[in-house]
């Protein structure tokens, strides 16, 4: 019987509970404890919450870490840090900073002889996966991928950064007329602009101008200008009763040819009530497949394209096989 | 710069002549030969076509060969004999025997030093791989396969040698009322044989009894019996005109939970206007893959849940790492 994977979480926000409510139902992995950087944080499953200043003294009682920061302001930095002492595996979402970020993470865990695996979940995750794998099968062809619908983060921040907002929360939905058309074949050049629609739900400030909040909302540059967007504004009960879920999923698309004129459709799609909980089963999914590759003497950088499938699930080989 | 791939086909069918087409698309494999137990055949490429008991003579002129006999009589044996002194790639989908094939190649590569890759294609193949993938990701939840619309090769052989049938070919059609359900989270336990459609297109030997055909169409054991079975009759030139073509594709979903009352669904979707085509597409990335895995060290027979996917693109893996 092999000893079960002593797992970390780093961070304590919906990500994290989400990884933390996986474990709980992972026969072969063991939450040992939570590391915060606020005070009197106390875990939902009783888990043990310390200072992330403490984790040094897990060196030898925690195998993995989860780290549950945000892309933009934790994961380079936790990653970077922890990952000379424990496998870490991590959701870093900034496309334009993954090469980067693979680089610092292949130099410090090989020095470290540990695994570092870094933008797990599903996009970057499962969503790159399908990408890599469907342009193998189907090389004279092109990738679509589309987000939604769900709750962008991102854009609902944006929104309620603007003056006049008190609390808003942005839909990205994917337009289903381009869908159908890629379906179809029809499809030629599509941008994320022309194919994706903005849902804004805003709670407008005491005494804040609808029409100059929607104005600024759709020049706001990089998020909402050169989109269609919807915004409709509702009270603050309103949006806390209907909107207060993280729903989101997307599509991967592929479409092309086998040979002239002879087509080919590969379509992907997830649909999600909560997008950190299910991010987080893909996680915890892949630090088991962390640490085989691990126990086989691997150190450095890895990414979900590095990673045999096998590695994924706790049964045997042969067990695995049947579901071939 | 590294040497292309050298490439042998075994077979000369329609798999065959698909794996053909695809690497004269494929810059880094070459097409040395092709092998037939069939004299007198000329391939469409300009290929030399020679006697599978030319194969010894290519020991030292060809890495991989792609094996494209039957999975009832030809690809256990093949497999088994070439393995011996090539490795060997191919798509064996008989379900109820991959592992006694996955046993044998396991003992025939690893005392050869080859690497033998199995059961490649879309099912098993990339059907298998997100069955496996979506299975880690959502642990509590349960896969659906269906297959279609598309000709089963299989049923339309099974329609053919029954009396009084000329000719026939019949499509698989999943029940979009099924698909919908699932979707929709509505679906509980659907058996294949509730899930699918067979329309059969029938061309009746001279005086044969409709009534009588269709009868025996329906009570087929294990081929129609059970299932919703809808059979048009039509002549030679109805069926050549429009039936010639070899469609196929399918979906498989996962349908579960991320938390209680929390759904979460994944589909993934083929519509392949060339069955043979696409999966020849499969079969050649994957034994770029199996080139690699050999040029490790590596031995011993592979399914698709072993090999990394970076292994299935000719990129560097940076490159690679932009589809993330």
């Amino acid at each position: 019987m092999q000893n079960n994977i002593r797992v970390g979480i780093v961070g304590y926000g919906n990500l994290a509970r989400g990884a933390e409510l996986a474990l709980a139902r992972t026969p072969d992995m063991d939450l040992v404890a939570i590391f915060s950087r606020r005070d009197g944080v106390t875990s939902e499953s009783g888990t043990p919450v310390h200072s992330v200043a403490e984790l040094q003294d897990f060196r030898d009682k925690i195998d993995i870490l989860i780290l549950c920061g945000g892309s933009a302001n934790d994961l380079m930095t936790q990653a970077a840090d922890f990952g000379r002492y424990f496998h870490v595996i991590d959701s870093f979402d900034n496309h334009a900073e993954i090469e980067a970020h693979f680089q610092t993470m292949q130099r410090v865990a090989s020095q470290a002889n540990k695994v570092a695996f870094i933008s797990y979940g599903w996009d970057p995750g499962l969503f790159s996966l399908l990408r890599l794998v469907n342009t193998a099968a189907l090389p004279q062809g092109k990738n679509y991928t589309f987000w939604g619908r769900g709750i962008s983060q991102g854009h609902s921040n944006a929104l309620r950064r603007l003056p006049g907002v008190a609390d808003a929360k942005q839909y990205t939905v994917p337009k289903e007329q381009y869908l159908e058309q890629l379906r179809n074949g029809s499809a030629a050049d599509i941008s994320a602009q022309e194919s994706h629609l903005r849902q804004c739900y805003v709670v407008l400030e005491d005494g804040a101008d609808p029409a100059q909040v929607s104005e600024s909302i759709r020049n706001l540059p990089d998020y909402f200008q050169g989109y269609e967007v919807e915004i409709h504004f509702l009270s603050q009960e309103e949006l806390e009763r209907d909107h207060s879920g993280m729903p989101h999923g997307g599509f991967v698309i592929r479409s092309g040819e086998t040979a002239p004129g002879e087509r080919a459709l590969i379509e992907y799609r997830l649909q999600l009530d909560s997008n950190p909980n299910f991010t987080a089963g893909v996680i915890v999914a892949y630090a088991r497949a962390a640490m085989r590759m691990a126990a086989e003497g691997k150190s450095g950088c890895f990414t979900i394209f590095d990673v045999p499938p096998a590695y994924l699930l706790p049964q045997t080989p042969e067990d695995i096989r049947h579901l071939l």
